[in-house]
């Protein structure tokens, strides 16, 4: 697909002339340089169903930079293109390039306050529609138990030796705060300060008829958390069709089944 | 898979002594020309289970010579070959470019109604499933409301100072008209253009029991359009299946959980 | 996929060397050639999840030579090579090419009598479980009525200019036999040759807890059929779920709408 | 994906100096080499969301050697690298390769389990939902009738004359064992073995709430074992659905039908 949208190649030219200083941070050949890595996983959440129709985004922090990579707003995701990217300094919140043709995207504040709040390394936004299911079903809580997926999500505690986070056991109950949506993407930061404040050990926030903002300490852990939210999530929906409460007891579920 | 059904390469030869003039409307190295766009974007509705079977279609106005281009009709979408296309010089609706072996998409009427009376710069059709039950489930109208994703969607307002469309809120309600479908699908173009007088904002007319028609400014946007309208009428079956009316009040959807 | 399971390389020239005649059979350059087009819609069908656990089979008819081309039974159907398959003489009903280590397709028989009794040009044979559920929620025949998707199903009738297929229209019943399955896939072969004899116009049979056999006068239309077919298959299951005759009257779908 | 998060290429270099001899292991050019295979396996599982956000897992016994290649726990499968292979001599339970920076999977003792009591030449572990949602439905006991897929499943009868398994029959049941989930997975052992015990012939166990283990005496048959046992547990939750008890005698189902 990308290839067929983009007629960077002939802007390029400009670009370079015009901001080519700006251009060296978003040019490189490794893979794993966030405005390379922006690109490959918007469109693996493209064919997932995750952003299509230009929802949903993501941000990388650079680890040697510490320069934010984030991914401009209301373009079709699985398009990006490594020079479409704005990148932000966290120390003075000023933009250190700015794409021509694009803003920037109305996730920013969200990003911004994971980074801060929560020393994120990556923050991942969806418009996933188990995430939206999940939020017509549950009150201000997602909750599911006994799982053994469960057991990819930190649980807030650190290892007091090796200083590295535990994750959840198969017998804890898993607990992802919602917030309600709001008007204007940025007026989310209210709510999800909030949330932040409310559960520390939390790695994700669903937004009630909206999607869910997933982060971690690197890029990789924000991927596997947001797939392993996503998986938990789909299967609550699941049980909940069949009658069965996503954090009942073990056993307890053939109590509940309808048919 | 498109490579293994296609012999062109054998009929090229002949078609390009015949009718070289015509063949120089579809050749084109830019991926974005219409008739390389039309080629990949079916085979993306393909594997989407939109344009299965020969269903759907698809047509592109050329920015530049205002010809239009239209995919032949009863072929298999993935296989497209840009020399498979029809184009029409909206001027004077005669076709300036007609494939050999192959007839016009039976859609035409439809498209070329987008284009008089929207002003499209490409019109999709699909056989969704999604639509299809959607057009079952609701009367003379998919209504949905209250979410994220609608905000994809112009209201058909556009801002005094920048002229551009404004999009649908977070809290209004989408509507799109559902026509119901006729023997012939050229028949469809006197419930369409109803449709278009009726709702004068819509973007897409769902055809009940067939799929539906999403057009847009600009091929980019028709595609975005289609994707978010989509995505939108799966989830509305998702919500009425468990109970919940798709446009119901923000809050409301735990009245009506059927479980 | 492929790549990674087969070891023809080394195998080739062992091969070569003893049956070098019949491998000429199914060694082509052209992908339209059958022994290359088997492999292609195999990886197609195996990702759609029609022949996966080595399930489902394809034979397509050399509209040339006339011999009649056929997957091996019991393979991995995404990991077939051209130089797998087996090549019959429909005359005298002999293999004219049979590769060593694989066993003849079960279905061979019912392919035959697809080719015998309706001149087709290719049979398709999946496990679509959209098949399974139909067979398991409808009786002796499975019917849809007034969905587009229809119109790309031979009605049994030709025109009587052109001599073509009449397609069904919208206000068509699309009707396919469903017949029991038996402990033999050829031992099939009664059931399949009764339903012949009794629906003239059928291009597919559903075998229950079993799957579907599809055929047409071309690969390509054969191929077309099958998506079509298992289109319909799918929207009728989950018309069912809403509780909607897949078959009812247009509008009549309100009065059965459960929720 | 995996290009972009794999930053090998730098590490290798100080690898190949340090453990040279261990790499020998890893690294072959044939695409069947176990470290490859594993790779591959990964990434087509993971794209069946089989294996997301590091669930799962998978094990093959060279067939020369006898070592026992075993993919690493907690990583991205779908990004694994032969050099990321565990390799184990099944002689000495002791790892004749350990890669630098990975843990060994905690699903090893259950693999070992399944070479030792099942003579094993691989064992796939997924997290399959459709795994999970049987092991919600049912009770100690997975099982389903009647249905053409289960022909792919060894009875455990093995024939008189050839040696080879015998698979079930159309009118057979296959029930495959589930146990409980443990805190940890290499608690599993007991169970599994015990299931092993119970179980002579079955060459799956479900665990619940958690996944599968599926094993065959080659890759190439777990592979297919597993695909097909999927397909079954798939249609099964679709049955229960409908009110269809997945393992009820052909004919009764429509008396079960809740619509």
């Amino acid at each position: 697909m990308s290839s067929c949208f983009c007629d960077k190649a002939i802007e390029r030219t400009a670009d370079d002339v015009a901001t080519n200083a700006q251009d060296k941070l978003v040019q490189s050949s490794d893979p794993k340089h966030p405005a390379n890595l922006i690109c490959t996983l918007c469109k693996l959440f493209y064919y997932n169903n995750w952003v299509t129709g230009t929802g949903g985004g993501i941000s990388i922090k650079d680890s040697k930079s510490k320069y934010i990579y984030i991914a401009p707003s209301g373009v079709q995701k699985e398009q990006l293109q490594p020079e479409d990217m704005f990148v932000m300094d966290p120390e003075t919140d000023a933009y250190v390039r700015t794409p021509q043709k694009y803003k920037p995207s109305a996730c920013t504040p969200l990003f911004m306050a994971c980074y801060k709040r929560r020393a994120a390394g990556a923050v991942i936004h969806t418009h996933s529609q188990h995430a939206v299911m999940c939020s017509l079903i549950f009150g201000n809580e997602f909750k599911i138990a006994n799982i053994e997926q469960i057991k990819a999500i930190p649980s807030g505690e650190k290892d007091p030796v090796t200083g590295k986070d535990i994750n959840l056991s198969f017998f804890d109950t898993l607990a992802i705060p919602i917030i309600d949506n709001t008007a204007h993407e940025e007026d989310l930061v209210g709510g999800l300060q909030m949330a932040l404040h409310q559960y520390p050990a939390a790695t994700a926030v669903i937004v009630r008829r909206h999607g869910i903002y997933v982060w971690g300490p690197s890029v990789e852990k924000a991927k596997v958390f947001n797939e392993a939210i996503d998986y938990l999530m789909e299967l609550a929906v699941k049980m909940y069709q069949l009658g069965i409460p996503p954090d009942c007891g073990i056993g307890d579920e053939k109590k509940h089944l309808t048919l």
